[in-house]
């Protein structure tokens, strides 16, 4: 139902030129032109109610994100299973570009398994909300403050990169929170992990809480970021977070995880070129995004969600006819984000009842055919006439067309035998579309 | 792969029993805890690459939107064709509780036809970006002025709510935009609206812009905002919008629409529940929001999207087994809304080698056996060692755990007929999984 449509220019028009969805100038802190991503479809991703990876399908997931050019790959912890430990220790071997992170409880006996894998480093978290001191490890505040120094001067000492995180941050006491930071920051890490763990948090608390971290941690330690979907803000969340001074954004391709799972890494890509458009493109392969995200959906046996960002099957569809008349003048004027920059194309729908005559035009132009403004806008009237009665399809489209072309290129006249038994012609009939038209 | 539970009881550990996602006290203009809904699946969504709704169809989804409670329903222009004008008619006819608006461009011709078709109010919208400008209708702002004054007025004259909207508002030059919201907030409107026609709109933005707009009109004009979703910020905007102080959200089922859509009604429910979850439960009903979904995908011909906030198939499926333990003992420990609240039900999935022996102790319950603590651990390290090799469904487990079950229950005994012929017994066999244990 819908036409392939060659590219056509893109100006920009003056007032435009400059980038109103870049960083804003007063977030002093901000990251949106310089993040990166810990994908973590091969940890978080694996807790989706549909995953079974086989070592084959987690190393060419692995190959794929490298390729694409995360700065992370994060991995199930080792103790989940024998066979996580052996896949762990299979893809630190691979040689990737990509650090590989792997991911366990802030606990001895996890690091000591973890540390032995090859991973480049380790990022542990601890739930500090009420509700997972309670229901989960029942540990109070100064035993898990204990714990994670434990942990994090023996991951240190190997060596290797520490993160610590809190789990369910947003539920989580303020003080406490900035406290067991404060403390972990101070010996030294990496990264410090905020977790959105049950999907509640909302992009003003988002910038809110990163910006009080930032000022109560050393400025060589990077904020960390995860966010679950729960409730629809994700990727919003992911972008206020680095508004407030946030480095890392936790993904998973398609946002596979717990749940209805976390940031989908497509899905920032979209938000983030919107942003940072030389960062993003200069630094990721975005044109690879479909293929990762069609391998992904295979391997978990899931259709890309319909209304998926970019590769959703009709993001760069436009409809209604006042839409297709300026995307013909110009697609920014309709779109934010060039297809092109992800190897995709766009399509205008023409061949239904809101279509304009615009997109008729178009297409009259594709079919080589010649059309007068005013024919097309005949030829249309038609076209939205049927569309009214049902569902089209090109091929009902082209037909109006070319018929109605046709009668208005071919004269059709009528012959009446002479005296002397030749066709004389007599009259060209004017009851073809347009020529009513005229007659007026 | 996984198993209805059981309802558990929902406990709020004390110093959660405020709601820290309620309206942040600081908001003070926000709508947070009394948005409005206009429903725009039968104009936005129509927009939708797959849509074709037949009248019949237009009907259902109006009264199932009304029954769910939404305020308006927006229709498609009555101009876009022939049936567009007489199924506006055939809506307003219906004497539904929401109210009926239709959504025409800023021009005389459309609203004349639009007051005419019984609805209860009319939606204008004008493109007032630079691209709009240029390459959509082609006026300058004082003609965009002179227009949306005189159809205000005679829509006004004929009884009837009247929105102003400009389109693509986030492109739009901030005092062109101010003057014209000004210019027609003094000659009165129910509603102005601000359009992220293109998606590209961020939270902190979408915050700035309707507070800098509420300092500029008058108390009684009220906001509404419309966001598409090509960068995944369609419902975060929408929540920042109402934090401040814009009251009406525009959404379509599953989001659909132009492109990759807007907000999506449920996802938004979802948002909102967490946030002001009385207002929400009392006013919309919920548990309907699984059927309104289904007939527009069944009409448009797509599936739910597998990651969908509520209705994705997995939106309260856990898996890990550290969820999995915490969920059984309060499932507020990972769980933001409570499925009970849109009449579905939660699962744990426990069928896959990241499972714990709390979810396998729970599956052992309800299947009416008995085993220790010790013995679930036991029977969980079977389970997640076959786990590793392939994935697992539930009547896996299930045979394991019977058979584990049995081992130890049943002591397996060795028959030997003795002299007489009778069997006696010789030996309680000690290789039973758990009696190795005791053996040590």
């Amino acid at each position: 139902m819908c036409e392939k449509f060659e590219q056509v220019s893109e100006a920009v028009p003056k007032a435009a030129a400059s980038n109103p969805y870049g960083p804003n100038p007063s977030d002093f802190l901000s990251n949106v032109g310089s993040f990166q991503v810990i994908e973590s479809t091969l940890r978080e991703g694996e807790q989706f109610a549909n995953a079974f990876f086989t070592t084959e399908k987690k190393i060419e997931i692995a190959k794929a994100l490298d390729d694409f050019g995360v700065d992370y790959i994060e991995l199930t912890s080792p103790v989940a299973s024998e066979q996580s430990r052996a896949d762990c220790e299979a893809i630190c071997k691979l040689g990737l570009k990509a650090k590989i992170l792997t991911h366990i409880r802030c606990h001895m006996d996890d690091a000591k398994v973890a540390v032995e894998t090859g991973v480049d480093g380790v990022d542990v978290v601890i739930g500090t909300s009420s509700f997972l001191r309670q229901y989960s490890h029942g540990k109070d505040m100064n035993y898990i403050s204990k714990q994670a120094v434990e942990v994090i001067e023996f991951v240190k000492s190997k060596g290797l990169e520490i993160r610590f995180s809190s789990e369910d941050s947003f539920r989580s006491d303020l003080v406490d929170l900035l406290n067991i930071y404060k403390t972990v920051d101070k010996i030294g890490v990496n990264r410090i992990g905020i977790a959105d763990t049950v999907g509640c948090a909302n992009p003003r608390q988002v910038y809110e809480l990163v910006r009080t971290l930032k000022s109560v941690i050393s400025s060589s330690t990077e904020i960390e970021c995860h966010f679950h979907n729960d409730t629809g803000c994700a990727i919003a969340n992911a972008y206020t977070a680095l508004e407030g001074g946030a480095k890392l954004i936790d993904t998973s391709v398609l946002g596979i995880g717990e749940r209805n799972g976390i940031t989908p890494l497509g899905a920032l890509m979209a938000r983030m070129i919107v942003s940072a458009p030389e960062y993003v493109k200069n630094k990721y392969k975005l044109h690879k995004i479909r293929d990762i995200e069609n391998l992904v959906a295979d391997a978990v046996q899931v259709n890309i969600p319909f209304n998926n960002p970019i590769t959703g099957f009709c993001a760069f569809t436009h409809k209604a006819g006042i839409h297709a008349k300026a995307i013909l003048a110009n697609p920014s004027t309709y779109e934010i984000i060039n297809p092109n920059d992800f190897g995709l194309t766009r399509y205008i729908h023409f061949a239904n009842r809101l279509t304009g005559w615009n997109a008729i035009k178009s297409r009259v132009d594709q079919l080589n055919l010649h059309l007068t403004d005013a024919q097309c806008k005949e030829v249309t009237a038609k076209i939205k006439k049927l569309g009214d009665i049902r569902p089209l399809n090109i091929d009902d489209v082209d037909s109006i067309i070319k018929d109605f072309h046709q009668e208005v290129n071919t004269p059709a006249v009528t012959y009446k035998e002479n005296a002397n038994g030749d066709a004389d012609v007599e009259a060209i009939n004017l009851d073809g579309p347009s020529a009513k038209k005229q007659k007026k």
